[in-house]
């Protein structure tokens, strides 16, 4: 399990720099990272304390104990608590608190451990982890890029499931199940709740599938991802049930420009506020600039929402390394959207798509 | 939508009694209970501020501004910001920040959220919205309870598909599966992922469900809930596949009776230590104390954990309009664990079991 501890030191550098004390992970794709541990949150109290220099420690309850065990293989000390016990009791032995102490925390902790956290530390202060983190985990190495073009590969073959299966009075929540399991039947799971958005539920970018059925005329996006050795996948498609319209076609062709867009300025060396404005531009020179209402992209591993952002203000080179999405869209109200989304790893030649399911417009 | 503004009302009458003068509630159970609105956590901040008196307001991603102005339909303001925007600024200037200020945050908001949230409000305390909110929601309404009622009937209904469903050759993932698929047909979708540890699986409270095939001679231990109209469900039943030996049918019995003394207490009136503390004896009472290692039960509704919890130290009373799970378990390392819960709503008649299906020991 050398790579936990490497990766340990690693971030021990940057916080050393950052004049970071501690850094507090709850069960988090950020725990997983640096010690192979995968858990639940929930309100039990679940930490990994990595201080500035030293072995980390991590308390656990009970239920936990015994996995945990098996994954630490006694690199580092673990403190089990049960349900009757108070976890911060641990945690002020663990932690020597003292005036002005700089405590990096995991983006997604629950609040309230944070807040009980924050009872113990008196007189700290509190970023979120990330910034300590992401400078790491932005940056992919060989073995994950490679089991990211994995992960891509099985969204490709449920993709070309979907297209199979889409047909008219088949409903949305349908749909999701037959994405949810395909993904666990070849993957491990989804890294999210599949988004079926049929007509003009499409308009709605995080619709929530429901019983709509589809009819023909229909475009219907489909987003989804699996999960595969830890790492996650997504991918976007947006199909026709049928002939499509005029304008429909006019708004399938601006976002599968502006897709094209984006990489090709990732390809040229960009920042992603850079590639964002690339499809943006696409977009709004079709005319349909105020109906793409989201960023571009999001980075993408451990997390399916990760650095890098691909958004105004992200001035960050994207750099070899670096695996995102890139995921332009048009949303008519009342009508339909589109959305035609890949995801990219950057490699020290260029751009590559994880995904090759084709972005032409399928009419079924 | 009646409901939501009387409930806003009582907590506000809460927070002026315990001096907390906001509520910031992120994508929660808390959110919906309170608006209705129902939205998935991520990086994106969506807060709903309910201040101490007036019209609460919300602050949410422009991916879920349709969706959202139909729920609120007008009830309060809603403030939606796009990607390129911080939201933290509209948040400065709906919270008029003063020294002292005390600010109830929802449990389960991202740290990095309430992080950015400290860095606004200089000067602020903070504390769980739990502290506030739980007093509310634990005492279910009937409308509530008959919801909690036919989720659990649900429950049943996928627990006697489990048991036609068991047999040699199946895997643990197959079967969570099955359940996932039946869940997501009865009802909305899973509460949580199902739990289903076979042999010396069983031993792990909160295994994760694997490729291990069932073999005679298992106990198979499933625990799962769905979701139904926003209402979690949750059941746990240990079947033996095969003829259970003499140690696993003692195991069973002495779970089975905790189970049992648990509601005894509960319907002669008592505290969650107090019930905890009935089925910790008869468990104890068989020999098998140290091998129950987590606490009794937890509270359910909108959340599949929530208060009152049946634990020691929770010295309130267990009143009628609360539901709760009652599910000792002994747990033989390298052997196996069995588990018995149902969900109880308490009323003003007694306790009542939302479930039905037997809990008499099931060899297969």
């Amino acid at each position: 399990m050398e790579i936990y501890e490497k990766r340990v030191k690693k971030v021990q550098e940057k916080m050393r720099q950052d004049g970071v004390d501690y850094l507090l992970l709850g069960p988090s794709s950020n725990m997983f990272y640096f010690s192979g541990l995968r858990t639940w949150a929930d309100e039990r109290l679940q930490l990994l304390i990595i201080p500035a220099s030293g072995l980390p420690a991590a308390v656990l309850p009970a239920m936990y104990g015994e996995k945990a065990r098996g994954v630490i293989a006694g690199r580092f000390p673990l403190f089990v608590w049960e349900d009757r016990q108070d976890p911060l009791e641990q945690v002020r032995e663990l932690i020597s608190a003292r005036d002005g102490l700089r405590v990096a925390v995991d983006d997604n902790l629950w609040s309230s451990h944070l807040i009980g956290l924050m009872d113990i530390l008196t007189g700290s202060s509190y970023g979120p982890a990330s910034r300590v983190v992401d400078f790491l985990r932005k940056y992919k190495d060989e073995e994950e890029i490679a089991l990211m073009a994995r992960a891509g590969e099985v969204a490709d073959r449920v993709m070309a499931g979907v297209r199979n299966e889409i047909r008219p009075g088949l409903s949305e929540k349908e749909l999701a199940v037959f994405i949810e399991n395909s993904f666990k039947r070849l993957a491990d799971d989804v890294s999210f709740r599949p988004i079926v958005a049929s007509g003009p539920n499409g308009a709605s970018p995080h619709h929530t599938s429901g019983d709509r059925k589809f009819r023909y005329g229909d475009f219907i996006v489909v987003d989804c991802g699996g999960l595969l050795d830890g790492y996650c996948s997504d991918i976007t498609r947006t199909f026709c049930l049928g002939k499509a319209s005029d304008e429909m076609k006019d708004v399938y062709r601006a976002v599968n420009a502006a897709n094209e867009e984006a990489f090709l300025a990732v390809a040229r060396g960009c920042s992603g506020e850079e590639a964002d404005a690339a499809a943006r531009q696409v977009i709004t020179g079709a005319g349909y600039g105020p109906y793409f209402t989201h960023r571009t992209g999001h980075g993408i591993g451990l997390d399916v929402h990760e650095a890098p952002y691909i958004v105004a203000g992200s001035r960050d080179k994207l750099e070899p390394g670096m695996t995102f999405s890139i995921e332009p869209g048009i949303y008519l109200q009342g009508k339909f959207g589109v959305r035609i989304e890949d995801i990219v790893a950057m490699t020290p030649l260029g751009p590559v798509r994880l995904n090759s399911f084709s972005r032409d417009l399928h009419e079924l």
